[in-house]
């Protein structure tokens, strides 16, 4: 069971039937969507939108996502996606999770981002100190 | 640089539009999907098919993904796919690799799989059997 | 403008990121899928699941989608997707729109879907038994 | 049933098992999928590419699609996608068919685009022109 209290932003989401895959179960790939998803909502939440970012030359870019899959996401399923933000240098690691609302936990990954400048990877001072709040 | 000859399998696609983001890059929850068409494809090969085993009552299931991002995709891009296949007990782990033609490596995944047999973990001997040329 | 109380069942929704395309616009595909989504949410207030229908042994089939699109949903945009249904025979027709909070029409579909039972169409006399309070 | 011959251009494709629903039959919006990506593959065959066009300040945008599904793809079914391409002044209208390898017609549609030129629309004479071949 995941504590709610501990994650620095929440957002309640539903499955959509589109997401389903022949075994009646969320398809693998469409929880990448959802912490995606959940990520953009953060950092909009925070005053960072990644189009925004996009167009003045910085681009967050997923490096590595290690994700367990605990039990399934059916039809009409609500579930909540939490999240923290942990640096590491040049690394914006995101500890996401998917539950039940009853906390029950559904899926975790930890997601690795880096920014790159002008196609160069960057230190990301610039948008760490926007998350400040949150490191 | 990526030996195409050390895989089990391989599959050459190419980048759809309707797959990049805003980035202009390949969202990184396609990968997921690329990858999981490389698995059916492979599965096709060897007699299996995953639709057929759902129907007799197994459901193969994602337990578990670890992904690295080494470079990305764009319009226009052709890929290769590459497949190996490994068992550990219950564990069917495929260890896929995407890399451009000449080689260079896109993304490598290691993806465990579990086989449900009527709602509970099944040992997935008889799966297992129909890979043996494989593992 | 659309008057947002002339529409049957309506559900507010949001663009994700991974919805847009590389013109920084939601992707036309997308609307379908926020369309089908509205459709299995309004079958849902009547009482009608899709899945449970299915594994019923029906299944709502589209037939035709006639969709203009008139404006363009962007990231962050948050929307209402409005929805009428009326039968014609055998035809279930859903009169679908997406608009803006302020009632700008995004875009509008005509949508049609039969009813397959055993493999052969269906009157869907029981499923529009279900729907009488909205026909 | 459909004659190949009469189409400009003509892209063999196959189901992927991430594009069914838990009804086991391609979902709806991916045949949209499908039908853009044979039209970016047709205009690349023309020398245009789209994400080129939107770099240089064109956006290619959909206006309007009318689709009949008569039958549906399921797993592991390969299929040709086929496409006419007509120009009614500013309207660049693409016909396309999916059908199966003996040329059984799965879906038609008629998909309208225009062209927009920094925010406006445009006659889209300079595409036109690169089109001339097939028009």
């Amino acid at each position: 069971m995941a504590n709610k209290n501990r994650f620095s932003y929440l957002l309640e989401m539903e499955v959509r039937d589109y997401e389903l895959d022949t075994e009646q179960i969320v398809n693998n790939a469409n929880y990448l969507h959802y912490m995606e998803h959940t990520r953009h909502k953060f950092c909009e939440a925070a005053g960072v939108r990644f189009i925004d970012l996009h167009n003045d030359g910085i681009d967050a870019v997923v490096r590595k996502i290690e994700i367990e899959y605990h039990t399934s996401l059916r039809s009409g399923d609500h579930f909540i996606s939490g999240l923290n933000l942990e640096r590491k240098g040049p690394r914006f690691i995101f500890h996401q999770t998917i539950m039940r609302p009853d906390g029950e936990i559904v899926t975790t990954a930890t997601i690795t981002c880096v920014m790159i400048r002008d196609g160069k990877l960057s230190r990301g001072d610039e948008v760490a100190a926007l998350f400040k709040a949150y490191l």
